[in-house]
């Protein structure tokens, strides 16, 4: 890496997974249009195959677009070549199939037991952090052999688990975790605001606001527009939409059709049970909480207006994106030259000193959160600057929303030391504690040898 | 007070409520047998009558007994007169009516509801606190005022909100809450010490353990006799009586008519859950964990093992104690002198200098356990001496346990503090986040709204 | 106060003090040529007459510059007119007279105590700390009472005793120390690059540092220019200087005529011993260290190159300024319209969301340095923005680092505790604790007590 | 080891050095005169033929007294061999020889530094830990190896440090350390007691103390006898003796002649300046404060009436010792049988269930001082059983005391971790930082070179 204060030469980004998801492609789009920074991107994929297209499309961009910042896109071999004095690695790794998450995600479903997504929490979350686990401490063993002083932006699910993962074992790693979620209740914020008299050319950038809790499970309890504190009039939205909730336009589709939207009826329940604005989507908020709130069945499911991701949509998506990668690899199609939107490469500039930023991430508990355990991972805002991540002082989760939090927070605990121990049977004593998880201790055993025999091709060396 | 190395004259032992309880006439038979104090005890109650009452049936065993110890016991008009200079302070009150542990009890019922005793959390447990908050308020102020340095030893229920609430109006009192929860497992213990081979003359003194958590929500975590550990004993038990249970010998009638006696077998399942010891009867551990575990129905209730208590058996147990009192009082009865088994007496003389003692109490925490937050109320083992009540450091709850534990603590949080703000939609938010309370927020409001104006006039100055 | 986007007006500012020091017309000339804030300046001091005079400097601006910025200065009579309904409100005040001053500094030297400043930590610190503290109560009583939601920004020292006080009377209060110390390291940072081949053009503002400690005995634990690590470079420069010493040649005359500077070598010594950067004056860092490293006697001063400033000094200084305030007031001299150099106008920007701003702060340690202790006033960097001061965490003080610190910590909080209480014998034991309190206990009993004499008539109800 | 009940058989003792000092013949006498336990002691001491002597001098009591327990005496000639599979391990090993120690305690002297005894803090305990932790690093790692579930007392200088390192080596240690400093301010207390009316009375064992600190720099903030607190009556006492001092009359010879002697005027003083009684012998409590304050010169040393212990003398009392060894070996003399008034054989009673006990022990700080860093070794009381030794919650030092005792808090933490990492740079900010170590830095490193160099040949792989 070479710096000229306003420019950063031959950057070297490692990117870990990723084959077969779209993100990639949206980071070398932002790539492409950034003028302060060009290098190269070394690719690596359990999926060689799939690493290779993607360095393909990369390339290709050079040739579609004669203006595009010309990075260099690399297939490795392996972990090591990848890593070797890279600067930047980003971690966004599919940890199985969506044939284990299949089982992940519907399995429990037999017990009357429903997830909306199944990656983060509840027993798909249990188990999916079992696999995932092994595969982190493998990167985290190569980050701190081949590039220790790397900066480490993890994108891959269970967040928390995966980031707690790698700082047990490697302390001194200079990672942290991203996730979109808040900026989807900075959405819902930046909505209300236009919709309101005199505020139509409010800015999501605008809008400051304090971030505490963890991934997925993420509070706001200040929110500011130019000085105005946005809580009276949330609380007047939420009311007002408490029962036939409020749909975003700028997403394709309605909430029965696109998975990933919801009416926001779970975030205004829960800000009328507790006057803090939950900050992420309602498919993930209602995986946390009791699970007769929101997820008792599918009719109460609908009742709130979101969907229960299934993993057979998945599997179309995919194969979908598969037939997408192969035209752009064929240059039947291009990667359109339009802002993502994505803030990776904001921080990534951040980091270099080319513009500070304040945004949320993902990082262990150092006491930025008085009333979280230390070591837990925990999502709050940080200035990003030269001089690293700063993690400011987010405050107290709220006591009563602690009370709701405080067994996610104990379970990611539980569940990180089991996955490094190779535990099955203290993973179990989490799983059985997951608020979703209200069947007898005897269903409960076999659901959980069910889910774990289904995954177990990735669980060498476990144990009860 | 006059003090002779191994004797105390002129003890003045302040005693509040209790007019109607058979735990008052417990001490008296413990204070009539005890050779090395003496003095004077002093009853009030807001119901007069029942002080008087008992004042009467303490002074008659000096004529029953001639070699019984010398105690005087006078009913006093007012909280200032019973307490102004005196060495101790019992409280044992009853918040309110059993109409108000009616409505507590069973009135969440209605929504599928079921709480095995309803005074300590769950829906009961939130309201009771609201109505007891304000009377310990009131009493610790007295003490405050009328005898700063008298100890405070505490029987009422909710335990851990009662104490908290001393602490928070006179954070310089002397205040302990007492509980003979956790000495039903150590004689769970002791009969399975019993029953083996060679430990036939065991003790329950001889059984040390460590005790940590909150009130009726309780562990063990270390549990030796003469340096036997006694885990792999009791695990043995648990497989053995999982599915029939275990049933103590020493206590009149069975579990199906007995409403304090159970078979173990939630104990059983946690120890199986979690691999430490539950201290505490299965009716209150019950009540803590998820709604769906143990407290389904009363069909499940029964398959535990265990009784659901019901307010109308209280009423009736009353009408037979107060007969009981009508005969203690006019002679027809005598209280019979024999040892109670109760610590009351022990840990009065031990803060006398007259025999040091290890038992389990309810204070705040001060770092007695560490993952606990500082400020709760927790259970754990002290040292008592004339140096006081010092509390050992009773280590860190597993963290799989703190699972299920942490609402609660949360609860107790919220609980004490609406309670002192009198601010009942604070409250509220502990009420629907009670592991219990699985029914919707517009259901909960309702139950609540019902609950809180059965107890209304207990509530002079709340709000919503 | 009235808020466009990109501008304020009706801005509010109450100024408690300032009435004889220079640094009020420092904000004048600030405010003067800020074109996005206007307002009125409302000035406030317990001699009336020199608050007049300031409203009279400010007001002639107007008329002076044309261009100026229109402010609105005026004299209040009480503390109420000046805070109520205010927006912001500086506390610059000196806290009795110089007279009382020279006692703090000169009376030690009776018994061989040199302090270089006085007014912090060392036995006049201590002193000016008991006649400060009833003035903060005052204040901070004051600001709960007719603004309580003002921004209020500390200048006056002991700066940490100033701002714990400000909280321990009203811990609601959105307060906060600044202090221009830490830029002097920024500077001496600043002059090494621009020395340096290829560093020239480097500016302060891109200089990111850590900031951690005390106020005047602050660290720098990391230290960047456009990610450089700074440290290696610094070692170099403090081995070069270390017997010489260097003088930077931005300020007037050398370090043996201008009382404010130095020549590094304390900070140079400091480095040598722990690595990390002391960013404080060497004044005020010496009188935090074992009395017998800098301040032993003045020829160990001069050896180190720097000077104990005297009160008479300050005596004349003020007289000049005073003359200088005639010629204002009367127009026969004009304030320069010239950038000062300061932050204040840019943290109240910021404040009012127009700007963001990463500075440093002296706040009560609400966990940001993990190893001092909660509720010590200590200096961290924070993020300034429309969501308010948001403390940054800074991390754990280097255990050697905190060795001599910690002395000083635990003095802020008997010092603090000592001027709540009025209690003179609790801050007698800080003053012999105090690193450079190296006399018998008897002779510190009679300095303490001379000490306290000639500033008794600032302790009203003060008591041994 | 076989139980049974109130007797222990085959007891298995490891006992680590002790070859030279006195101290293995009062154990040797305590084990002979103890009815309910015997087994077998292993000595084991890198001077093997003091170990063999000690053998021979323990066997001996059997012939010599008919009724003495039996014990059986054995030399082993491996650290694995003492300790594999035994109970108990004590370590009392002097690390290094006097020519080292007299190097410690007297080369600063050349400095005008002078300790009065130096095996603890100032220079000559830091330079004394680094040579010390390397062994107990080896022994931790030996008894984890050989017997990681016994029980572990270490008698052995500087405590803290010693103490420190068994647990940084090995977390999971079963140790405690024990000293005697904390009884000879009981002793104090008896005696006052015994010389007022109405007390004669009184026994150590009636006094109940709370003990808190570091070990040698221990303080009591309460104290009772028999419901009576101490604290007025040792107010009196410490005015009336302040100037005067108070010498004990039951040891040999006065202050003058007996360098273990004091007349507790550092104590009176400290408790002049706190308020709380400082629990140490005065040579000890002075070298951790200011050097000024009571070890400025030999006359001052003087005027407090306590002796700096010179190494000359330990030579020579060691010779003595060495000569009592033979006549002991070869029979000219006997060990007496009487009670020595040691409590280790009360510990190791108490461990194996055979009474509990509440005494003193050095333990890391797991919360049992609040206000002191967690993992610092302290001193506290602890209830020992056959439940272990477990912590009594001790509470904060008063924020003034912990004023002074900071600094040599956070030279432990920093001399563990410099002896650990073999860092001597890192020890000498420790040095420096020492509270008697007032000289220039220049000096300071000279001074510690040539220390550093005298003790060299223990140092192996030690750097700058």
């Amino acid at each position: 890496m070479k710096h000229f204060g306003d420019k950063v030469e031959d950057l070297n980004i490692a990117y870990i997974g990723g084959g077969s998801r779209g993100w990639a492609w949206k980071l070398m789009r932002d790539l492409a249009m950034e003028k302060s920074l060009c290098g190269e991107v070394r690719l690596y994929d359990i999926d060689k195959q799939a690493a290779m297209n993607n360095a393909k499309i990369g390339n290709n961009i050079q040739s579609d677009y004669s203006d595009a910042t010309p990075w260099n896109y690399v297939c490795k071999e392996t972990l090591k070549d990848a890593l070797e004095g890279t600067d930047f690695v980003i971690i966004s790794i599919l940890p199985g199939t969506f044939d284990e998450m299949d089982s992940d995600v519907h399995l429990p479903e037999k017990y009357g037991i429903y997830q909306a997504v199944g990656d983060t929490t509840g027993p798909g979350g249990v188990v999916r952090a079992m696999r995932t686990i092994p595969m982190f401490v493998e990167i985290a063993e190569a980050i701190k052999k081949y590039c220790p002083n790397a900066w480490v932006i993890n994108y891959t699910n269970p967040m928390s688990v995966c980031v707690n993962t790698l700082y047990k074992v490697f302390p001194q790693i200079k990672a942290f975790g991203c996730c979109h979620e808040v900026f989807g209740t900075q959405k819902v914020l930046l909505n209300m605001l236009q919709q309101a008299e005199g505020y139509k050319a409010a800015k999501r950038s605008d809008i400051k606001v304090n971030v505490l809790g963890i991934n997925h499970f993420t509070w706001i309890d200040k929110a500011y527009y130019k000085l105005e504190n946005l809580f009276p009039m949330y609380e007047k939205l939420s009311s007002q939409y408490y029962e036939t909730g409020l749909e975003l336009s700028d997403e394709e589709g309605s909430w029965e059709t696109n998975n990933f939207k919801s009416c926001q009826r779970v975030k205004f329940d829960l800000f009328k049970r507790y006057g803090v604005m939950a900050a992420a989507g309602d498919r993930h908020l209602a995986e946390f909480c009791n699970g007769s709130w929101y997820l008792k069945n599918p009719e109460t499911v609908k009742d709130w207006k979101f969907r229960l991701t299934t993993v057979d949509w998945r599997k179309k998506d995919l194969k979908e994106r598969l037939e997408k990668a192969e035209q752009l690899m064929n240059g039947q199609e291009k990667l359109p030259m339009e802002e993502t939107g994505e803030e990776g490469i904001l921080q990534i500039k951040a980091l270099l000193g080319l513009g500070e930023l304040l945004t949320n991430v993902n990082t262990p508990n150092v006491g930025q959160i008085p009333n979280i355990p230390l070591g837990v991972v925990v999502e709050t805002n940080a200035h990003f600057s030269e001089a690293g991540v700063v993690l400011v002082m987010a405050g107290k989760v709220p006591d009563n929303v602690y009370g709701i939090m405080a067994q996610s927070v104990q379970n990611q605990i539980v569940v990180t030391e089991a996955g490094l121990k190779k535990d099955l049977g203290l993973a179990f004593t989490a799983f059985v504690n997951d608020p979703l998880v209200h069947i007898s201790l005897g269903d409960s055993k076999k659901l959980f040898k069910d889910m774990i025999h289904n995954t177990s091709k990735y669980l060498e060396g476990f144990h009860f």
